[in-house]
């Protein structure tokens, strides 16, 4: 079994690969991880390679014949597609577009998980947003996204690849230091105050957000990899599972589990752009599909909190 | 008044330029007509430049900085999109994307009106289809201008171009030889048989086909390139108005234009490879929003083909 990931370094890729070397009780797994950086996973079964999903002649490399699963995660995040619109499209757009490309060249199609986003969807939504929304994405981010999902459904339309596309809530909570998302927030507000250090939310309290735990959203990639394609019909893009949750009540949560002083680390104060986008994201799904098809759901807001503070 | 038209020795591509010079007193108007051969329109407001989407130096030297509209026509049809992949990628899609990027360095931000199409629907269709309908292709050529229609989105939104996307219905009855689309044989099976030529219907007679007159398509697309886009709001995608006929309903119309005689000359022979794709492709649409904004219908099937018969 020889399965390739992109963005190998990033906080899913690193994941994903642990999750995939530890389920797998063969030694013939095979993972190559490439990403800009060295994935630090070293294990005699992971083969790491560095350089730029632009670059076709590296995509080509790691793309080999036998390749089985591809996990492309590799993307600029959402802040940065907004500030660099010409980046954002060379790797985001460009960058899947060569991995599909030398994914073509393999001796079998491949199964290629496409990591999207929900931000792919935007306009009016409904409350509940059905799995034949519309996709009108209100972001550079979400529009590469969505570019990338017909680049997907017609590369499998046409048997160069069996993919699917997987749009990823909004992953919380994470560890380490911001990152360039605009969604960033949505952890920093739960992890700064746990580490002592004041934190800002830039949207209003009341902001609906859909959330997926790490364990969740790497236990769904990681499924993607596995299902019938079959069972997808003409749709291979899939909403996964999520929580819809308000920042108000993350931090009733996080008052709940660390106290009122952890909680009282956190203010409001909304910066126009970062609410403006994040507002046009969709906050609830209808996820009887996504069930269906074997996802998996967090519990509730408390047990994703309860997650980071006792892993991370 | 500075106009690009690409696609211009096209069917529609000749008649909206012969549109925009009749409609217009002022001598200030100037087309620039780009195609892979030359157009045929010889005037003096016309400047008729030869070379392919595909060259980003072309689409640079078209796309002048003085430029008002883009009228993009220019584009490889669905029959050849789904045989030669790789050609339909490259005209279709990079070829856009090149467009909108020469447009980028005009300055101000021009009107684009891209001619896209209802193949970029397909999957399960209701009977009347919604404009919020999600959009799934089952084509090549769908595929790719439901990408474009995209890129046209997101570069309107960024304000680097000011976009709208028409869905043109598929456009009969067309005088001349049969084209590389699928839908070509909609045009076939009325002309052919009023030159005295037998023909062959290769999809079932009771397939629901939306269509539009040429005179109501060009008509449409001019159009596109005078409304105000604040009235689209976040949606620069219109379906174009169209009717909603069968085969058997266009031979029906031409016995009573034409006669028995007439009608007798075209056999069914289902041809499956067509008959699938042409079968995925909406056949109704719900038209309220484009008639709000203007947009113009053909009254039923007798003046569609009246049209053809008086002009052809």
């Amino acid at each position: 079994m020889k399965i390739l990931v992109t963005g190998a370094a990033g906080f899913l890729g690193r994941r994903i690969i642990a999750a995939l070397l530890g389920q797998s009780e063969s030694p013939d797994t095979h993972v190559i991880a490439a990403d800009l950086t060295e994935c630090p996973i070293a294990d005699p079964r992971v083969d790491r390679r560095v350089g730029a999903v632009e670059d076709e002649s590296f995509m080509r490399a790691i793309v080999e014949r036998d390749v089985d699963v591809v996990y492309h995660l590799a993307a600029v995040l959402s802040g940065q597609s907004e500030t660099e619109f010409d980046v954002g499209m060379r790797v985001n757009v460009d960058g899947t577009r060569r991995l599909l490309e030398a994914c073509r060249l393999a001796a079998r199609p491949p199964r290629v998980v496409f990591s999207s986003t929900i931000a792919a969807l935007g306009g009016t939504l409904p409350p509940i947003v059905p799995e034949t929304q519309v996709v009108e994405p209100e972001s550079s981010y979400g529009a590469a996204k969505a570019i990338c999902e017909l680049l997907v459904s017609e590369y499998s339309r046409r048997g160069f690849v069996d993919g699917i596309s997987c749009r990823v809530p909004t992953v919380a909570i994470r560890p380490g230091a911001p990152n360039s998302a605009l969604s960033s927030f949505v952890s920093g507000i739960v992890r700064e105050p746990l580490a002592g250090v004041d934190a800002i939310c830039p949207v209003p309290l009341d902001t609906r957000i859909w959330i997926s735990s790490p364990d969740a959203a790497t236990w769904n990639l990681v499924h993607a990899g596995h299902i019938a394609t079959s069972s997808l019909g003409s749709r291979r893009t899939v909403n996964l599972p999520g929580l819809s949750v308000t920042p108000g009540e993350m931090l009733d949560s996080l008052e709940r589990l660390a106290g009122g002083d952890v909680r009282a680390r956190v203010r409001v104060e909304v910066d126009p752009r970062t609410a403006r986008i994040v507002g046009t994201w969709p906050g609830a799904f209808d996820i009887s599909r996504a069930l269906r098809l074997g996802f998996t759901v967090d519990h509730d807001i408390d047990s994703v909190i309860r997650q980071f503070m006792t892993t991370a």
